[in-house]
């Protein structure tokens, strides 16, 4: 990476034993990574290390060896276990003492004396920096943050809160960064499910090879591929490069891409919905209330959600959806028939324009060598009054069972939608079956496969 | 801490683009270190870099030097960006080329023959090792692992996905490392909700003082509590210490301590109901199935668990539970009236021993000055008839408020269920009105407090 010219790299190192061992989730190094990517300066690496001073400058030295930009977050309170000064004066001024910064301590004072209270002693040990480096305003806490260089490498020691962090990185981080930066990176995300991630590179292509101008990669997590588009630096020909990639993404992925940027699989079938003034009401039972949960979950929900009935129980399919209970004896709750009616019944007792149904063993117990654990059949009522019948063979735990359900029938409701209107509306490329059967990706490297022929 | 004489260290190191650039978070390095303190392992440092082969092979060499066993996650998959196989050849076996393992083949194979499909050509890749490596099964996914040494250190690379990596961890990584450790540390954690953070932490008093030999540490997420109570070495006195100081804290918190270790709300109001023989039943409006859902995530939730309305619609409100038209038009649906009729009418229309319902403003639009966002009421109706009702003002946004309102839900569930018991089955302890309202804390950082009268 240090080939390119005008590239200019940064480095977190997140401080803390509570970070170290596990019990602490660190927010500051990936939030500095994406406003590093914003100001178009690239991450090297992230570091996490304990209270221990050694420590923390072997690793302050290893990364400033590493990266143009190092930001230290925590560290800097008042306490007998708060090293990062010290190990800061380690690295760039070895040999010599921390010194108090008296302008620094002053600040210290104020910000107790301005709240009608003496500084307390300790926070005293709060004013103290390395001989060479000089001592960060905190406009929001007691802990000042610190800049120094070395060896041409700024390094930037802040405090952990991010309430204190935030600000004082754009104050002072932002504005060096940004003038060695390149301006923002051009970046498009673009979500998908339905197949494998390795199916999904498949059909990438050559738009993955490494060496090319715009980088391409996937990652794969709970049943969701995302396709990151990155350019190497800022600038308009590399947006507009980054945008041509991301239509040739779409065009390789249709019609299984559902979202771009933040957005979800609940939202993209919500919004899809309240564009046709169409609503959609659940019957759930291995799911359990998940699939309702998952499409009330954007606001404006009300716009498009019906109503849902969890009919866990026989009786309340027999009930509430006027499932035939001879049915249910026959063919048993998980089963194509039960999946139809449910499905029927909720679109009907609703009076909405779609229904979805779940019914399917999660496990752990109840699998049969007939009905596995894992077997979940899906049925999706239309307006037109067509129903259709899907069956999954989800591997992994009741709780990825019913999460993968949720996904599957989430995007064939919105591959029904799409289809509904004829492949013109749905994007373009060529629309294939979308009531092909396609089973859920086993895990989050997924490696599903179409099954090619409907059960 | 390289002089403690029978100190065993480790290092992670996460890899993959998404993680560098803050867009995932990253759960196997604390995972990593958590279990690493279980098994008397000291962690000295974690490490995230992109999908670049020399840096990951870097990063590699370094972690190797300051650690007794490394282990790095992600880098597996099938797709040209992952890399990790082609680094760790570099590191172990530098100038070489990486080789295919015909047994890591074959299991690869398997992996998709057992699922009834051929495997398709990319995924030929994960079976590649470094010459002097061995690799690990998966049987979680399709990505094999890889174990190597280099100067007594062992490098181990497991694959990003959770589900896959925990397993093969366990499998593969545990053993070594407890057989180096100093044996397990004793900890427990205690989870409790209903009061915040500070409130907690304050009835702990001395307890948490950092100089006793036992330390107890509080950490709130997701409006959870969590007490983490930890010896500062391992043996059996350590353990008896731990036992009283979590004895001690489960009296401090009473009754708001609903589980141990990795226990969770639901399952302790499962476990509850199912050793009564007890069945309960939701309605749910601005919850929207998500309450149901968390009472099904439980294994044998048919147990206890009849069935469930998702009445977000006025109309299902009245034809679902029969909630009187004329009273969500006198009072509104967000009111105690309708929260108690949603409440009657799903304990009686599915014939459970409990109800729950949730009627609220879960934003963000729709609030009022009178009915602001974040208002909710939630109905118990129970077996002795009485159905009681309680309202909540959750703070943050709809995603945050929904979920609190589960949490309180469920919290208050347990709490009626114990206290119809009386004190004696409730654990030691005074036992406080389970009954009083108390508001749901605010923010993982907890401020709420009790509103001392009902409403």
């Amino acid at each position: 990476m240090e080939d390119a010219p005008p590239m200019i790299t940064a480095a977190t190192l997140s401080i803390g034993d509570e970070i170290l061992l596990g019990q602490s989730r660190d927010s500051n190094a990936p939030w500095i990574a994406r406003r590093m990517l914003d100001l178009g300066v690239t991450m090297v690496a992230h570091a996490a290390v304990g209270d221990d001073r050694d420590v923390i400058a072997s690793t302050l030295r290893d990364l400033a060896r590493r990266a143009g930009i190092v930001i230290s977050t925590g560290g800097l309170g008042p306490t007998a276990d708060d090293l990062t000064r010290e190990a800061l004066t380690d690295v760039v001024d070895p040999g010599c003492a921390a010194i108090e910064d008296p302008a620094a301590l002053a600040e210290v004072e104020a910000w107790f004396t301005g709240r009608g209270r003496p500084m307390p002693p300790g926070n005293r040990a709060q004013a103290r920096r390395p001989p060479s480096a000089r001592s960060l305003t905190n406009d929001h806490g007691t802990a000042p943050g610190l800049h120094a260089r070395i060896d041409g490498t700024d390094i930037f020691c802040l405090p952990g809160p991010p309430r204190e962090m935030h600000p004082m990185f754009e104050r002072c981080v932002a504005p060096i960064a940004s003038a060695s930066g390149t301006g923002a990176v051009p970046m498009r995300l673009l979500h998908a499910c339905g197949l494998g991630e390795s199916e999904f590179a498949q059909r990438l292509g050559a738009l993955m090879d490494r060496h090319r101008e715009i980088l391409v990669g996937t990652t794969a997590s709970g049943g969701i591929v995302t396709a990151r588009i990155r350019a190497r630096h800022g600038g308009s020909a590399a947006e507009a490069a980054v945008a041509s990639a991301a239509l040739a993404v779409r065009a390789a992925w249709h019609p299984f891409v559902f979202g771009e940027g933040g957005t979800t699989l609940a939202e993209s079938v919500g919004v899809l919905l309240r564009e046709r003034g169409q609503t959609v009401a659940v019957a759930e039972s291995c799911t359990g209330g998940l699939l309702a949960a998952r499409l009330v979950d954007p606001p404006g929900a009300s716009h498009w959600f019906r109503g849902g009935w969890m009919t866990y129980a026989n009786e309340r399919k027999v009930e509430d959806l006027g499932v035939p209970a001879d049915l249910i004896a026959r063919h048993g709750a998980v089963s194509r028939e039960v999946a139809l009616a449910m499905a029927d019944g909720a679109r009907r007792r609703a009076g909405a324009d779609w229904a979805l149904s779940t019914t399917g063993v999660a496990g752990p117990d109840g699998g049969t060598a007939e009905k596995p654990v894992g077997l979940v059949w899906i049925g999706i009522a239309g307006p037109t009054g067509n129903t259709t019948v899907h069956a999954l063979r989800v591997p992994g735990d009741r709780a990825m069972i019913r999460d993968r359900t949720v996904l599957a029938a989430l995007q064939r409701l919105r591959l029904r939608i799409l289809s509904a209107l004829g492949p013109a509306d749905a994007g373009g490329g060529g629309m294939p079956d979308p009531l092909l059967l396609w089973e859920v990706p086993p895990g989050d490297r997924g490696d599903g496969a179409p099954l090619g022929a409907p059960r």
